[in-house]
Order: structure tokens, then sequence, then C-alpha cells
């Protein structure tokens, strides 16, 4: 099906913001088989919005437009829709009750702006948004499909996860079956080299592959008339890509390290603490994103200082003096020390320059020590591995963190299953 | 000068590339007074790139293409060029021995595919590239301009600054300045309200605002012949803003919340720590996310259990089991018990039902109790607050760990600045 993305907001074409909308759109839609005839990024005009409209509505089946749905003045892509179809806009009862529900729920009143976001034009449905307060909006327009959603990332992920793909998966008269591989701990391109000939464009399943957070995504997508040889031949290439990358799968349902460290947890019964400088809260927060992770996660410190590291995980100060904070020595006491705080399992810890200072040629920006303490009966045990993580500040401590809850699961596979 | 910038590439239209080109090339077009009147991203494919400069060549005065200057098969900008120009490639002598050149630099020979990278279209000009093999070009088409650069982001600026920024401003009549103040604690619709007829499109300055992570950020852009008017004329502006939405005015240079509470901090010579339940490290994560955290947050703990709440910092059972953890005396006890264990002068609590679990109708899911404590002469004291946030767990989490960090910014602005 031809497709064209349309993005809209001053901010983007002052280069105020980055549009990663188009490409987050455009990766749903290419895992659905379409592949957008092209992107167009247009500012906070009426007339332009609308232009915009008509133009991909002229030469595609399906246009997903984001942004412009919000309760101000310069949020015009409503008017600009209701030009583009020539219908006015009408008010919809039930959005504005909705709307007013999720400022009731806030504990607040619904500003009289918020009115404008239950406007549509007329002959089009609006779309409830759970995650805020901008419906979005189907239309048609000749054969076009038109769907319109806030450009609130969360809001508009959502939302395409609701309306969006739903509505193109029933487009297709060939059934779709896909499946996601998640790898960690190679790069893009060794694992491309290692999946060779199996990406080749042509072939049907397709695979490819996607980078999310240091996470390496296979993707593979099966389509064939027949459902059961669309679902057999998926299965085939999904082993095929496991034979080739398998030292790096972490996950055959396409779950992130943290997510699928957490189910080992939940299922083999087992806890953890965490001990982090460098990361600063990172392991914790991106095992606490989990939902029910409070069942396996107790709890954790942050120890940036030294003086912390000391006083509240018990760290030698003459180790830290001789061998300075970021040095096995100083992960392996952290993670011991937090495991004899706690009535867990397990303990995580990190200690690094994630920079942009505090570099030294011994120590550059990027070393991190890591360090996971397991609970045994002869008291405890504890591994630590050295890293160099290249990139900046945010890049190396997000490397970090998931490269400890990797190391974890790891250690997690050691366990009798 | 009306101004258009194309992208290409496949990989930008698949979606496993975000267009960061479009975003900076704007901010540069947009520092010499020109908002771009659209971005468009077209695939690998000549003939639509080629539309796509005849299109944007017949609405501006300047095009801006990235991408496609590459020696494979599939970088097709230099045919493309031609097409819409109706011209034939030939070959640039120089431009070829600079490439040459190049890979001799390197130790290597150049290969056969790189002698593609010399073609231009007749009667335009090739543009050296110092940071790869890639020279871009410089046309025209009627009365518009057309600037091509490689689509390697540090390739791409080098290029703009050596070739684009110096021909624009030759060709600029209007000064333009531009000013971001960061407000949080109001929604985008509240904060509309108050600026009222500031936001009117008509005016100059131009007022707008636009939301990231929770924060709305009021961008204001002047634009005057005059280069002291218009900076003037910003100061004016800013200061009206300033006067409508003051009290939820974090920052008027754009920085966030965690930013700003971090600069304060270091300016007053404060250090913190912090006490998280439901937002597991999130508090620590965005402090330390900002380099030179260091030397304003000492650490933390992460108390997810009620047994680690209580081992950890001595929150008393009796306290947890009377209230429940999401609670006043809990959140006070968190905080008090955090600074107990430091030696610094604020601690932050959360604790609050992150969802989607464990909600009730007296505690719902996105019910959240931040505590701060402030070390005093007499000892300490703490202040709570009881917040509803809406939205999934990701979001109230978010929102949770935002509001903490300010509600400590409110606590720092009353010490003696």
């Amino acid at each position: 099906m031809k497709t064209v993305i349309l993005s809209s907001g001053d901010e983007l074409l002052l280069g105020q913001k980055v549009d990663t909308n188009s490409a987050w759109i455009s990766d749903q839609l290419v895992a659905c088989g379409n592949m957008p005839l092209y992107h167009k990024t247009v500012g906070d005009c009426s007339a332009d919005i609308a232009s915009a409209i008509t133009e991909a509505a002229e030469r595609a089946q399906l246009v997903v437009v984001t942004g412009g749905l919000g309760p101000t003045d310069d949020d015009l892509t409503r008017s600009a829709l209701a030009a583009a179809l020539g219908q006015p806009l009408v008010l919809d009862e039930g959005a504005l009750k909705e709307i007013q529900e999720f400022f009731r729920k806030m504990g607040r009143e619904m500003p009289v702006q918020n009115r404008a976001q239950a406007m549509h034009p007329a002959g089009t449905r609006m779309l409830p948004n759970p995650w805020g307060t901008a419906p979005g909006i189907e239309a048609e327009c000749h054969s076009c499909k038109i769907f319109v959603f806030p450009g609130v990332p969360r809001e508009m992920q959502g939302m395409c996860e609701k309306y969006l793909i739903p509505w193109l998966k029933l487009q297709s008269a060939l059934h779709l079956a896909t499946a996601s591989v998640t790898t960690y701990g190679a790069g893009e391109s060794t694992i491309a080299a290692a999946l060779g000939e199996l990406m080749c464009r042509e072939r049907n399943p397709t695979v490819g592959t996607t980078v999310t957070g240091g996470e390496v995504i296979v993707r593979i997508r099966s389509e064939f008339a027949d459902r059961e040889v669309a679902k057999a031949e998926l299965a085939r290439t999904v082993a095929l890509v496991q034979g080739r990358v398998g030292e790096w799968v972490v996950s055959l349902e396409g779950a992130s390290v943290s997510e699928t460290t957490c189910r080992m947890l939940l299922s083999l019964g087992k806890r953890i603490v965490t001990a982090e400088s460098c990361t600063g809260g990172l392991v914790a927060k991106m095992m606490t994103d989990i939902p029910g992770a409070s069942d396996v996660i107790g709890g954790g410190w942050i120890v940036y200082s030294n003086k912390l590291k000391e006083s509240l995980l018990g760290v030698n100060p003459l180790v830290l003096l001789s061998n300075g904070a970021v040095s096995e020595a100083v992960a392996a006491e952290m993670a011991l020390g937090a495991l004899l705080r706690s009535d867990v399992d397990y303990a995580v810890s990190t200690t690094g320059v994630a920079g942009p200072g505090g570099g030294s040629p011994e120590k550059p920006v990027g070393t991190v020590w890591i360090g996971v303490a397991v609970r045994s009966d002869a008291g405890a045990r504890v591994s630590c591995r050295k890293w160099y993580f290249p990139g900046d500040r945010e890049m190396i401590r997000m490397r970090a963190a998931k490269t400890a809850i990797n190391m974890l699961r790891m250690e997690l596979l050691k366990e009798p299953q």
C-alpha cells in the first residue's frame, strides 16, 4: 500500500526538535509490509498542513499525520484537515466528556481551551487517547485513509498500536507472521555479517535488524497467502537466525534484556538488589520499569560519592585509596556489601567513568567495572568484569546499566532452570 | 528567504535511522533568519529525488539536499540532480584527484566505484569535502540556489559551515534572535491561556509552546532588519512571558528541571541524597544525567520493598502498618531517614502506586507522596505533598521523579541566594 507520513510543528522546522516520530511510524509500516513514499514536515500553518494532506492523499492510500492536536492556537491540524476535506469542524460530545474526565481524575477543572480538542471535521471519527487529552482522528479522503495522532511520542506510539496497526493488518490479503529476536552484546554490523544472505531483501520471510538502546533486534517477517505456511516459514527462519547469532540471543519474543531478566528471576523465585555508582540509579530504574518488578527487586543503593560507598556499603577506605573507585576490588566490595545488607539472592554493582570529565590515560571515559554477587551455601561469591563503552555520557550510562543486567542474566542461566 | 530541506535514503524511510540532519540544518538556517517551508525525505530512487528537487526549486529560493552522494549503486542524488536540471553528468578532474588523494593519505588505492563521486551535472560546481570522499554540489535552477551535501552528519555539518552559512549570511536582510523559557507544573493549555494574545501568530516576536517530557517550553522568535532591535524586542517579550507565567518558570535559558536544580545546588554549595520507592532510581538517574552531578548528589537508596524501607532507612514498621507504604508519614520518614544516614543538606523521597497493579479506591494508580527533608540548625524539617499523576507506569514514574526534583527546586528557592 502506498503510504505517506506527515508531521507538523514549528519546533521541527526551527530545528529545536528532531522528528523521531516519522522514523518510528515508518518502522511500524515497514513491519506490515509498507515502505512509505516520503516523509514531509510542515510548520504550524493551517494552509501548509492542509495542502500537505491533500497532496499526500492524491498519491497514497494511507496518510499518517502527527502533531498539531494540542489545545492552543498554534495547534492547527484539526482545522487543516477540515479544510482539506472541505468539511466544517464539529464538536464530539463523547470526546469532550473524556477530556473533562481526564482533568477530573487529576483533581482539576478542564481549562476552556481544551474544548478545542473535542472538535473534528464532520464525517470523521475521533479516536480516544488514554494517554493524554488529545484524541486522534480517523478520516477518508476519496480512496485514501487518513490517521491523525498527537505529536507527543508516547501518545503517538500508543495510538498507532491501538488504531493504525490493527487497521493495517486488516488490509492485507496475505497472512503476515512476524517475530523479533532480541540480541545483546554484539554490534549491528556483527549481527548482520553473521546473518549473511538471510538479510537479502528478496527473501521471504525477510530478515532485518534494528537497534534500540543497545539491543540489536532481528525482525523476521513472513508473508504468505496461507496462514499455516506463513507460520511454518517464520519458525524455520527463526531457527536459522538462532543458529547464526545464538550466542547473543536474549529473547525469542522480542523482550528487552531487563524484561527477560525480570521474568527469569520471577520463574526462579530469586530477588536482587543494586549498588550503583556511575549508573546513578539507572540499573534499578530499568529493572523497575517492568510491571511487577517489586517481586524481584528489593531495592538498592546509589553510592555516587566515595564517602557513601564506605558508610552505606562498607567499602574499605584503604581499598578505595589504593585501587581507586573505578576498580575490580571496589566493584566486588560494593556487590558483596549490598548482598550482606539485604536478604536477597543477587547483587549487581557498577563503578565507572561516565564522563565527560574524570577520565585518565589508565581509566579513560567509558571504563566501567561491573560486579555480580551471588549468595551461596558458603556465603557469597562475586565475579567482576571490566568494560569499555564508547559514546557520550548518556550512551555510556545506558550501556553500562544494560550490560550489568545482562551479566546478571548470564549468571541466572547457570541456575538449575 | 524561502528554503526547503530535502533528505534521501531508504534507511530513513524504512525507519532504521532518524533524520537528524534536517533539524540540524534548520537550526542553522533559522539562526540566519530563514525558517524552512518544509522538510521532505524520499527514498533511494532517482525519479523521486529529482521530482522532490524540482518541486522544491519551484517554491523556494534555497534548497539544501543531503544524502545519496556515496560511491555505490544506491547513491542516486547526482543523477537525480542532473535529471532535474536537464543536464548530463560530467567528470570533474579536480574532484577526482582529490578523492584519489584522500585514499592515498589512508595508504590505499581508490576503488574504481569512487570515480562516480567526481561526476556532477554540467554547469554546476563541485564543493571539496575535507572530511570524506563525497564532494558536495552547488547548482542553480532558475532563481533557486541548490546545495547538495553528503548524508554523514559530521561531513554534512562541516560542509554547511564551510559553504552554506557564508552564502546565507551574504543574502540575509533580517536579523533573528530566539529564546526558550522552561516551565513546569502547569499543562500546555494553562500556559497558553496565561500567555493569551502573546501567542497571536501575527505578532513579532512570535511566542509558541512545545512539550518535552512534562516540561512546557515557551519559545520566542524575534525577527527585525536591525540586529539590536531584534535583541531588544526579544528581551521585551521574554519579560512579558515571565510576567504571565512566572510562577511556573524553571529557566530562562531553556534548561530542564533537573539541569536547573543541579545548577542551583552547585551555586548554593548544597548536596542531596534520594530515597526512592515507586520511582525506583529515576530521581537519582535524572539528577546524575547532568555532567558534574557528583558535586551535588552523594547518592541514595532505592527501597522498593517495605523490608528495605525499615532496614535501610529506619522507617517504623508500625507506621508502615497503620498508614501503608504510600502515605505522608512514610514519605516523611524515608526523607528524614535518608538525611540522617548521610551528611548532605537535602533528601528527596518518593512513594506511590506506579501501576498497572496495586491501586485501590483510596489510593488509585498514579497516587504518589513526595517528601523533601532539609537539614536545619534544629535538626531537620520535612514537607510532603500528595500528587496524582495520570497515564501509564512510565508516565507516572517520569512525572513523579520530575515533580520530586521540582519540589526540591522550590525548596532551594527559599535559600538565601
